[in-house]
């Protein structure tokens, strides 16, 4: 029996033999660093060792989120007292206020993987324009891209390891081989996500009566996730316009992108398939089927689940399913983690 | 106190002085056809005398959708006992199956509007490509598709009327101002439906857990609702490549189309909403909104909701929200059946 | 067409000669007050003059429920000006709040329905234990407890009606045909609610995330809603204890009381039956179902669906599902309205 | 990546030197049947060999549960390739098909949990009233009930275990330590389930539909799990009438039972907690929380969760929240096994 208020805080697995390094969570309150702590909790080779948070530090963990069983109190921030037990950060802050963090950290040497949009972007003027001014700029440029499959090497050598954003990272993962193939002539990205994407700050817009029901298109006029899959289709030598349109849904967890791919040549559905394969033979956490996925398919699971082919008016589709919370948050943060430490890539995420 | 099982069958308001028509609903068992029953059952000019259903016959309508309160008794399918208590049928039998009792009650003098595909695409081999060899051939040439907003006139004196798909009619009403403006040099459609728009039938695909916490594309090759689309966007002059492709959504009752147009030439904001402005100007059934529209705000409606814009980048967005059972099927019938009885469009549907 | 943020305040249907009264709703920005307001608007024999909103004072009503469609602008609260335009207010405040302009509209000479718990249990002991010291003191005498069913005659005459709250009126009309026979030793009510019955604030609670997948209890140690069953039940006569305890469902509206009653006697349930018809013969809102009832098929209507039946093992069993915003509050507060105006009960509610 | 299609059969997790046992699923379409097939596939004591289907044998299991991930193809029944093959079957057929197959394996030398009821119920009289003649009654007298937390000792010797109902679990679990204090005058469950508890079969109960903004009581006159209740009630020596009423939920997993026990004698707060507490010392699945556990806090784990406690005025209440698939039926069945093969309780169900 698990008196809950009382339980000691025992990990649900042990550790084969000693941890490869010893990992705090900085900013444990919200969905994605709460998730990020439960992985590490029970992660084979990693020790979490605190967690913070700002405005519920003095709670359980696990009075906050129940189901994720991490029995850590909240602590406030400190970063001396963080460097002092711990290797490794993940930090989980909004955009804007997880740049200072960042540095602090950084400042004492911990090697960082950052939630927010701070250090997605690296070209600092367009940083400015969707986000305005950088909270740390002398950072900025030791920033790593964190989209895992096409940065592994980077990641592995990275001290702060920018994650990707939910709807970036579906869209990136769904378009990739297109791109570096160079065959995106013209590109919509209709996103499509669960509510738990839009954050555990309660409002109007997260009100269970106004998603219940309901679904809508928002930020059509242009969505912070967009340049990043623009910076990255153009890291592949893809350079056009795409128009993103993300939707939100009366589900949990899950996002899909559907991308509608006007190619810059005729292909047919076997050779998409096979551009596909070959782009991402060995991919630990890439699926590819032969229908459409569901997001279901992927719920509280790592994967991205792709469907791509050409039909016969010429459009190339290509459909990316992940779990927003797990690929799209805490699940490719400690995927990259994992990385950094040259660790099996799926420790703690199987 | 109503006693539900031997309450009378005295309608929820009074008639307004003579009904201007004797109604029928054959196939009222299914989702739409028991909505179109309830819509007839108060509506104040039409007087509902039977319902039929081809597997239920013999209850009570509100014993299968308590909801809609419609007391009667639904029968066996007999052309001469509803042409003899009847003037005008709405149709909602399956694909294929529907044909063949249009032609039944066409031959005895009913005026007719069908919810099935059966007498929508008018091209006689393109509906042969789609569904097989036409059930009534004979009555194929005049059927008019019953679009009200865009053929309200030829409805108004038409013995039948081929009530449109709800992709079709949310996916037409969205893209209809701006391809009789010529302006679409390319569209994707990228729709969204509740589960009640894949019917009653209980399969794997409409079990509650397949769609729970779910979301995907499906008939990727092709859902037979894009001729319909393309049919009318020709007879509005437009001749371009659609890519259409459903989703299935975890919500009830719901439709939205997201409409992506490379435009022929650059639109700006204001003129997109000029022009939608004027196009639907004096429609009782369509707002414009300033607002990517919900479904939840056209939920038990016949209206559809429409926003239109262009972005910065050229790409001209088109989202139209209507409920896949009122406007996309039952709504739309009543609206047409009001036409052609010459009375207000609204009657029955406010 | 209508363009939706330009729309002239044309009500959705004309009204049959002069309006009976003239009405106002104060708090139109929650759930129930929103509802409220769209209730009068289309009410055939009474005319809404104007919906306040503390604040979002300065919006159309329809910019924050598109889906009601009642284009006023919400005013601040001024009861001068709303005495000079209407006879009649319904006041959806929060619990605390509401006495207060009750008491500034009553003095104004205004009859009133109250949608908040302030006017409801009648021993000013038991509110202050509830709710603090009462905002009106002098005006907690004169009101009447609005469960249309059990109290249509003082609600006819009465300046002041205390609209019962969604949980109590489903109670209490699942239990009152026993309450009254003297037929309850023992009861124990397991009520499951939508989340609209948790009000439009946004917070942990009514976050979708929270919800959604999920079920539980809350308020177990003891709902607001239970005094003021437990008065009713004394009232007719019936003074047992009562266990009720509320559950937090993943819907939107609807909300079912399940009452296991051990009767005082042995009972079987042809007896049940009769006992329950007798008690609503006649009621215009009450639906007697030989299944349980589902919330769905209330949703949207001002009914109470009820199923009572006896077991073999003796214990009496009476289901009653409502919609929580219908006859749980906005719903009863109009047909409240329509009996203090004389009028046919269910105008504005069919 | 994982081409989906063509994944060799590779476990998630590599076993622990030589497995414990050679294991077999036998009904793995089912959504219990399937969820026992994934915990074996990645259990770390224990080797999945082979699965087998009744309605879809010759699909792979990962292409009707991609979640799940098994990428084995179901198999015919067949009685002696599994006894060639497995050492212990888990069975999940539908009521009355278990017993002959089970009787098939047993014969066989396997070691069994059946997942259906035919083996639940002690009493030959009992069983048949409830489900008809039986289909095995020589074995009947062998089987164990298999509430882990009752009957482990039994379970550990045990050839045959009858894995209990889901409502069943909850119940128990939530009464055992007041009935085996002697403590229960009477009681009341409000059960609410999922739908996934009502199985994969589509139907119009299991329409998304009929459920989506729904609840509603069923099986009024008797659920098939009461009297598993009964029976573990007595054995614990409390012999009192339950009434036992089960809902559906609009959700996917998860199960509450909602317990009022009317006690033999006074009994405060803290009497219940540290009855809870001394019964349920040690175990690993129970879940003792201050306040009413919610479904969501338990998804997709083997836990019980309960609260319990006792109101001012004399009821005590209890809650138990479970997921109906994991510690409802195929999580405790693996419980069960694991117990079986004297293993860690937890082992594959972390």
């Amino acid at each position: 029996m698990n008196r809950v208020e009382t339980s000691a805080a025992t990990r649900p697995q042990p550790m084969n033999g000693e941890p490869l390094a010893r990992a705090c969570v900085v900013g444990a309150s919200g969905f994605a660093g709460a998730l990020a702590a439960a992985l590490l909790w029970s992660h084979p080779r990693v020790s979490l060792q605190a967690v913070t948070a700002r405005t519920e530090a003095g709670k359980r963990l696990d009075s906050l989120y129940p189901r994720h069983r991490v029995p850590l109190v909240m602590e406030q921030f400190d970063p001396d007292r963080l460097a002092g037990t711990a290797d490794v950060a993940l930090v989980s802050y909004p955009h804007g206020a997880a740049a200072e963090v960042v540095a602090e950290l950084r400042g004492r040497g911990m090697r960082i993987v950052d939630l927010s949009a701070d250090f997605r972007l690296a070209d600092p003027a367009l940083h400015e324009r969707w986000y305005g001014p950088h909270g740390a700029p002398a950072l900025a440029g030791e920033a790593v891209f964190g989209l895992t499959e096409l940065h592994r090497d980077d990641v592995a050598t990275a001290n702060l390891v920018a994650n990707p954003g939910c709807y970036s990272t579906a869209a990136i993962l769904a378009l990739a081989p297109l791109a570096r193939a160079g065959l995106i002539a013209d590109v919509v990205v209709d996103a499509k996500s669960g509510v738990s994407g839009a954050g555990r700050e309660a409002n109007a817009r997260t009100h269970f009566v106004s998603v219940d029901e309901n679904v809508s298109a928002y930020a059509v006029d242009g969505h912070r996730h967009a340049p990043e899959v623009d910076q990255e289709l153009a890291a592949l030598g893809c350079d056009v316009r795409m128009t993103f349109v993300p939707h939100l849904l009366p589900l949990d967890q899950g996002l899909l992108a559907s991308c509608y791919v006007t190619p810059s040549r005729d292909l047919d559905a076997a050779e998409v398939t096979s551009l596909f394969e070959e782009f991402y033979a060995g991919e630990p956490f890439i699926e590819l089927a032969s229908e459409p996925p569901g997001v279901r398919d992927v719920r509280d699971t790592n994967l991205c689940r792709i469907h791509a082919t050409a039909l016969p008016d010429g459009r190339v589709l290509a459909f990316a399913a992940i779990d927003n919370l797990w690929k799209g948050a805490a699940g490719q943060a400690v995927q990259n983690l994992n990385v950094m430490l040259d660790t099996d890539e799926t420790d703690g995420l199987r």
